[in-house]
């Protein structure tokens, strides 16, 4: 902490600046904006009330969408027997490197106060990373005619992967996540559903957290172990990184098959079920951060902020106190009344100690679109100091607070847009069509005049053929394909005209967008 | 279920009924209502869309009521590190024999497709049974200072407690819940704490659930392991059973002191943190059944019901099918724009296939407060033919559709107070005071002129000192200390004179209430 500059000494919030150190910026954003830290427990983090917040509003806003489009939730269990992960062979090679183990059920005094494990499990359990299995045991009890079918199921729950290397909100060991899983009688429906659900969080991306994305397929090494097919919705980092935001996955009748998912047509004929799973995950707060945080820490997009606007009383000793506050309680209540993105806005009045230098600081890093400060002056002409988390923290305007309370949900219209809008031209900026493995390798090596920062890269779209999977020049980048955009992915990523293979010269009918990832 | 009689020539929907086998009444009610089932993994159950949909919304009403008594949500990690476990003596004791232990993060192949453990981890890690451990670790970080107390925290999670005999929403090795947390600078300010949140609780159960309560302390031998003080509230099952509903402990400063939670207070003084938790679960879900819940299946209380009203469109052929529809959706549209408890009435139109008969069975058995039919006859007239879930399924009444919109709210309204009321006469003409041993051995003894069921017993009050604790009759008789009512308990329960204690004849300062448990 002593090295870094006080807030008056320096020129933005967070130190070190997204040039200078990537990773670590993440971190101190994460940090400062009090939305997290590490936990005790390797790889596992604790979410911090403001971090919590952000995750409500995402859940409330996605849960909505999800039963608005038929789905209800429900819950099974956490533990899975081993023996069910056995069944789908490529499901297990994807998950048994990261299975937290539960062996025995009981603890026993080992002497002096310590304790160990006692009374070993016939079979262990293993906590669920993915639930796959489990459903599909329970569904194959609830189908048995066409009449059950589609069932349409989401649950929230915790899941558990044991990663090596983790940062929050990006890859920890436990995660926070909604998982859907569905059951067809056709390969249409279920291919319709995962799409439909893939659309879902296209939207919850770039209406609601204001993050422009690319939809596409997965390339088959890139596919959900048991996919038939996997789409994706992905995202581009300020670091030219791409991050996946969500998944939908078309799973043919594989898990149908292991788990025995069957039932009579109306014909009588017995036939297995089509299914789907989709998720999202705390990750998607990652990308938040990742897309529109500056260097004075985090920026929330209006529709999502747990607090839209804060209002900062300026109080000074014998400097109306009293009439200062009621003021700020006032235009609080008035705020309240008006409604932005079909809610009321949401108002907090921060009163708390400290100066409001210190306190508009602290709101800046937590992300808050809109901050009023209402000092004696501002008071007596009854108007408001406003400063917008999308502007820079030092321009700062004095508006009758009359007129804000009228235009406030079209300002907060403004930054969401705003946000939006800058994100998208980054990405559309970022990606690349490159038609030659040198001119791909140029592209994702930093250049020699770079600053030596981790700002390099972006999309390249290029064209490919399945026996380029492995390839040593991927390796070698650490850049992995990310998608094959879909006719309607947008910024021009999914026409595809045929080619050939840069990697192998084979011919290619697709173009892909190839990136280093989170 | 060939031995069950169809719907046609039974009296009730549920089988048995609750006076033949009132476990096997409930296990019947739970499935009969799609409400949850067991699972493959001992102990614990998947809790379906409608018993999910029923939590849902015990879990919005309590979070507003968490959040408006000043607390934020945040989430702790699933896994707690073994050592941390160790550190408060009394919690390890209550603990330890039911903890499910994960001592591996890897599956290996052993031949044959089949898996085994692998990668042991350096210290085994418990999931959760309850997190006063993990969070007293992190709070022992964020304590510094008496300027960040109090904490005020609540987490809704899942925790695992491996029970050996297990109940679907009674007792169940995973269950669902909201656990608390809080650090107070002072005794008298933690004590508060446990006395608001244990009023939480009361009106949670009282306003929302309908369900009648005691509220009291625990005696020292029920009281949560490394509570100072358990305040509990209680409630009393059709069986006569009583139910802990939910619980609020002061902690004292064990928990600040085994985790080292300390602050300067305002001389500048270092003080250990006064410490609270509490916690309600999806057990609450388990009262809700047995307070209410008749011999034809689940009744809800309105302000519970993820349904409020459904509505049966009863089409026959050529009998103006579209009509009726457009009918039932002009009723269901008006309905929503009526408001009870706060809110929109919820309503659904049943369109399914099935005879009218057969889905007003399955919503009688899925507790929905009103169910309205209408068929060719009520759609001339305009009306529906209305029935109400607290009386008999046969007695249904025709009235007009304008007048029924009308009063739909005050009827929702009346079936609350209507449940609530009858729960709480049978509470009330089931608490006894009782002055003697013999006494309260055959008031836990079934008579020799009763039908052998399990309806026996209730709330007896009676005298009693600590040193009766263990006492041989108690475990004869299977019956428990429940509570010690306090002053407000309500019931004239509070009032506690002097006395001697019917075990040992010490002398006595208390009543405290007795039952057989759940």
């Amino acid at each position: 902490m002593s090295e870094k500059k006080s807030s008056k000494q320096r020129q933005h919030a967070i130190s070190p600046l997204r040039q200078e150190d990537f990773p670590e910026w993440f971190q101190e954003v994460v940090k400062e904006a009090d939305m997290a830290e590490n936990s005790p427990v390797r790889g596992c983090m604790i979410i911090k009330p403001w971090g919590y917040a952000i995750w409500e509003r995402i859940q409330a806003e996605l849960d909505a969408m999800i039963k608005k489009t038929g789905h209800v939730n429900a819950y099974f269990p956490l533990l899975i027997p081993l023996s069910f992960l056995e069944r789908e062979a490529s499901h297990v090679e994807g998950f048994a490197k990261e299975c937290a183990v539960v062996t025995h059920h009981r603890l026993e005094s080992s002497g002096e106060g310590k304790l160990s494990p006692a009374a070993k499990l016939e079979e262990p359990l293993i906590i669920r990373p993915t639930s796959e299995t489990i459903i599909g045991h329970t569904y194959s009890k609830w189908v048995q005619s066409y009449r059950d079918l589609p069932i349409l199921i989401n649950q929230w729950a915790n899941v558990m992967r044991w990663e090596m290397r983790t940062r929050m909100f990006l890859r920890t060991s436990e995660f926070l996540w909604q998982e859907g899983h569905t059951v067809h009688a056709s390969k249409e429906e279920a291919s319709e559903e995962t799409l439909k659900m893939l659309d879902v969080y296209k939207q919850l991306a770039q209406e609601f957290l204001a993050i422009p994305v690319i939809t596409g397929t997965k390339t088959p090494d890139e596919r959900f172990p048991g996919a038939c097919e996997t789409y994706t919705v992905e995202t581009l980092c300020q670091d030219r990184k791409a991050l996946q935001f969500g998944t939908s996955h078309f799973l043919g009748q594989n898990f149908s098959k292991a788990f025995d998912i069957q039932f009579l047509d109306q014909d009588g004929a017995r036939q297995y079920g089509w299914t789907t799973s989709w998720g999202t995950t705390t990750r998607m707060i990652g990308s938040v951060i990742m897309t529109h945080s500056d260097d004075d820490g985090l920026v929330l997009p209006p529709r999502l902020a747990p607090q839209q606007i804060v209002i900062i009383p300026i109080l000074k000793k014998g400097g109306m106190q009293r009439e200062i506050l009621s003021f700020c309680e006032e235009i609080k209540e008035r705020l309240e009344d008006q409604s932005y993105g079909g809610s009321p806005i949401r108002v907090a009045i921060d009163a708390s100690d400290g100066s409001g230098g210190e306190k508009g600081w602290e709101h800046i890093k937590k992300g808050v679109p809109i901050r009023l400060e209402i000092g004696p002056r501002d008071y007596k002409s009854r108007s408001v100091f406003m400063g917008r988390r999308d502007f820079s923290p030092k321009e700062k305007q004095s508006i009758a607070g009359d007129e804000f309370v009228t235009m406030a949900s079209k300002l907060l219209g403004e930054i969401q847009s705003t946000l939006y809008d800058r994100a998208r031209s980054f990405l559309k900026a970022n990606i690349q069509v490159i038609d030659s493995l040198s001119d791909f390798k140029d592209f994702f090596t930093p250049s020699s005049g770079s600053d030596g920062s981790d700002f390099f890269g972006g999309f390249a779209s290029v064209h490919w053929h399945e026996s380029a999977i492995g390839h040593q020049s991927l390796k070698d980048l650490k850049v992995s394909p990310r998608c094959i955009p879909l006719p309607d992915a947008g910024l021009g990523v999914g026409n595809h005209e045929r080619g050939e293979c840069i990697f192998t010269g084979m011919p290619s009918e697709t173009r892909v967008l190839f990136a280093r990832a989170y």
